[in-house]
């Protein structure tokens, strides 16, 4: 049961990287940079998007937005007046908790790619398997935010140890929470050594500046952009 | 292919409740309940263990904590002095998101079941798989951060729908937090009307003796404790 349960995974993640691979071909054709955005449920994903997409100065943008139900995200960020396309992995297993390279590649007609420099594929809020599964993306970035503890990296070290950049963010709470910053790096850096991170607030718009610059570091492949 | 996983996944959930009629039998044999814990990561489930378990007044209680890696709340626990297993969920699949049936009847030998009256069984960090697997609970709690935003239960569905009870907590950070407490009460009431919820803190306590007397009644069955 075991062997057989290992064989069926390991088949089902094999598959995954063949279609992945067919995305990030379609991607390069185009000439459009992907980010894989993941975080726990509630850390601020779609809330640091809002804060920066309207706005990348000339890169044009574009976001597949996943969810196990409903479209409130997507609802959210039809006021920025860029393409977005709703995903949701409820059809399958009772809800998919994460987004594969086949439900991604679902999405891609839907989507104008020819005419996008970057695509921000905002994930299913998990720790856990959105890590898992590629889909074709340049940059995983994540998002921590500081009510969930600093104990996060080392409970779910594949999430933070497969990504570019850690955003901590809500650090506008930190003078209401016992919470130790400094451990938090520390535990980052265990897992993850010298990764990235921003230290960034949704609401007050601390280090949204930082965030929104690393965004059009990554969509600028050949530095022509201002 | 999507055929054969939609079986394949049909018969892993058959198999899983077929192993959790075990378990369940197990727990009525020895007289003892059962409750299965779950939440997003960081929204205070092993907090809010920390601070009833050491005081049930002659329930006697045992903690099977569940995560990817490491023993962090295990060694939390441990100074409750309560028998506490650690369950890890890395050799599978780079990191199983959910406990199942299985992997908690591996633990079983591990715990004097006859000698407890209540058994927490703390699930992964996760809103979407763990609510997907019975493990021969009696009831399920689960955990909502007040800092997570009012949109989770319309988001993740079948976690607030199949719950029989929902601790709110972190209550304390609603001075400082733009949260519409009224606004996430009719999101839950929008998947599962009526269900029972608490209002708590880890942190100042608030609320707390309403969770340590629902869990003791849980743990009561024939209510001759006092």
């Amino acid at each position: 049961m075991h062997r057989t349960k290992v064989k069926v995974v390991a088949e089902a993640l094999d598959a995954n990287n063949t279609i992945a691979a067919a995305n990030r071909s379609d991607f390069d054709r185009a000439g459009v940079r992907v980010v894989n955005f993941m975080s726990a449920p509630g850390a601020g994903k779609t809330a640091l998007l809002e804060r920066v997409l309207a706005d990348l100065a000339g890169v044009r943008v574009g976001v597949l937005e996943g969810d196990v139900q409903g479209s409130i995200d997507a609802d959210r960020l039809a006021g920025l007046h860029v393409p977005v396309v709703q995903l949701n992995t409820s059809p399958g297993f009772g809800g998919e908790c994460h987004l594969d390279a086949n439900i991604v590649r679902t999405a891609l007609p839907s989507l104008p790619l020819d005419d996008l420099d970057l695509l921000v594929i905002e994930n299913v809020g998990n720790l856990v398997c959105p890590a898992e599964f590629r889909v074709g993306e340049d940059r995983r970035v994540m998002v921590c935010s500081v009510t969930e503890g600093e104990d996060k990296p080392l409970k779910y070290p594949l999430m933070f140890r497969t990504c570019d950049l850690v955003l901590v963010n809500k650090i506008d709470l930190l003078p209401h929470l016992e919470y130790d910053l400094d451990k938090l790096l520390y535990n980052v850096d265990q897992v993850n050594p010298g990764v990235e991170r921003l230290l960034v607030s949704a609401r007050t718009g601390e280090g949204i500046e930082s965030w929104r610059a690393w965004l059009m570091g990554i969509a600028d492949r050949e530095g022509t952009l201002a």
